[in-house]
């Protein structure tokens, strides 16, 4: 396994000759130039991660962090930290919504327990804690700085396995009760986010809850003074192991140059952890459905991506990920497969240009 | 084959009990409710069509109507009206957009000639020429009232073809020079929109292109005053075979009570029509993809309707249907195959409700 400091130092950018040829061969096929829209920035895209022009990312698997978080003392969450373990085995047993959008999607599904607080037996998880759960990031940090570094090096080795089980596309999720509090801080540390705009209700908070929550975390970021020029300090400071575990897929996604899928919000703040880490992970980064969250639109935009599905859907795991893989599937399937103009003029007597 | 009458006077509202009793399985997955959004209100749509609360519509097929429009004389379109015939020859020979992303998605298509221009000889083509392409609706009507009749009668018929093969769902497509004029025609007759919102480049016309069509629109809409009461009044006047032979479909559709997808904003235009006859067949319908064209999302609101894939795609052919044919069957394969809270409590030694 590399170490984080291997996979950042040995980032390359997407290859942008094969990005070329790509665009050059999507404009021979028979449609109106660019009439196929993202379908077709998304095969491009996909050429330049895998240096080949025609790909089939027919081998898919997501990777679900699971871990707990400390903050949930402060009476931030609706639901008991106990349900973080119990969605886990149900997740690894593939009953849950990503263990079913996921078969369905004929993707695998790794769950690895990054921070599980309760104790448990089951060979089904991956088991990877660095420990029980985080500390409670109100009354100092998270977990240490190496603490952090080994949870996006569990990423690192996740995708590495992975990889060399064949997967040709990975998606990335979560699991942990308290997780939609440590996303609004990291946001909030990273970009100057408003706490009305960062802070939404997580899995079903009242209107006082989401006050409370609002508070606390206000609290906690005055508290830790995380470094906002240090993804890694955020992380540590105000984080979670999941948010610290994908954060170091994204990256190792970027290193191995294997495309990767973003899910909603919390994946996404993970992403925007590798892109401040290292801003060329977004040549191998793809994104799902919309979350309602409003601060997941502002991580799109200074990603420069735009989701390809709007479903309303607010469950997290992971599930935008199988969802996505559908699309980008049928965008490199549709440039692999759809006729040429050479192709379809060798069929006819005459010529003709069908890309005006 | 009913005719167009049967069909219409036999549709019935989705079964209010079945989507009640729908609403109430969906309610007891293991998930807080509703955080699966649009997959949710997918699963349960299409349980109020089929009148079971569970289904798996894997048999797909989408039908393609494609005819000629009289109105390309006026100089309308960038394109030769030849390409009608050659496309939809690749259309039946599935090497074009349409084709792959339904080959990847496991749909048939059928296409349907219900009025190309140009002689031919093609097996793979459903032939149901009505007449050579419609009449030039800036001198005059497209086509007679019966004629108009006669285009959805074949859409009735296709949809019948593709039940008794078993299909479960249905999509639309169509592929016709010129229609993106019979469609701006037919939305400004039934909803008094604008030329500059309703007219716009299709194709790929310039901007001069651009305000002539718009300027023979308007003209031809004066010329021939279609009555907005009465939709196939618009439809024979100023529209074309390939948009009656699609409401003929959604017409079907909700009559046989199988689930069908619009594709962009020719074939909600053809939706729209149908919807214009019975209101009922809105309970039938799905969106796919959010068209570039700004008249597009005023048929959505009025059929309460919101698109689930955002792709800037402006192709035609039905390609949004494939790509929505993914997204419905994983709504349906996740709610089938989720746990319930009671199996999950049957694993679990203590009781616990995720459901907030």
């Amino acid at each position: 396994m590399k170490t984080l400091q291997e996979v950042i130092q040995g980032i390359r950018p997407a290859d942008a000759q094969v990005i070329r040829a790509a665009e050059e061969y999507m404009d021979c096929l028979i449609k109106p130039l660019g009439s196929l829209g993202k379908l077709e920035t998304m095969a491009i895209q996909m050429a330049g991660i895998t240096g080949q022009v025609k790909n089939s990312p027919e081998k898919r698997c997501s990777i679900v962090m699971v871990a707990d978080n400390g903050i949930c003392e402060e009476g931030v969450s609706g639901s008991p930290q106990e349900i973080t373990l119990m969605l886990a085995e149900h997740m690894a047993k593939g009953v849950c919504g990503m263990g079913t959008l996921s078969a369905y999607a004929n993707a695998d599904v790794k769950v690895v327990d990054l921070g599980i607080a309760t104790e448990y037996e089951n060979d089904a998880i991956y088991q990877r804690r660095i420990r029980r759960g985080t500390a409670n990031f109100a009354k100092g940090p998270a977990m240490s700085r190496e603490e952090a570094i080994r949870a996006m090096e569990v990423g690192i080795e996740m995708v590495e396995m992975a990889i060399s089980e064949g997967c040709q596309i990975l998606g990335t999720g979560e699991m942990g009760i308290g997780n939609t509090s440590s996303t609004s801080a990291v946001l909030m540390a990273l970009t100057g986010l408003s706490a009305e705009l960062a802070v939404g209700k997580g899995g079903g908070l009242t209107d006082e809850g989401l006050l409370h929550k609002r508070d606390v975390i206000v609290k906690a970021l005055e508290c830790n003074k995380p470094d906002k020029n240090d993804p890694i300090d955020v992380l540590a400071k105000v984080g979670g192991l999941d948010i610290a575990g994908m954060a170091g897929c994204f990256l190792a996604a970027a290193h191995y140059r294997v495309p990767i899928v973003i899910d909603g919000v919390i994946s996404a703040a993970a992403a925007l952890i590798a892109y401040r880490i290292n801003p060329m992970v977004k040549d191998f980064m793809f994104s799902s459905h919309r979350s309602v969250e409003p601060a997941y639109d502002l991580i799109m935009k200074e990603l420069g991506m735009e989701p390809v599905l709007n479903l309303d859907m607010r469950l997290g795991e992971g599930t935008g990920c199988p969802l996505a893989f559908h699309i980008i599937g049928s965008a490199c399937y549709m440039m692999s497969h759809m006729y040429t103009f050479e192709q379809f003029q060798h069929d006819q007597t005459y010529r003709i240009d069908l890309r005006k």
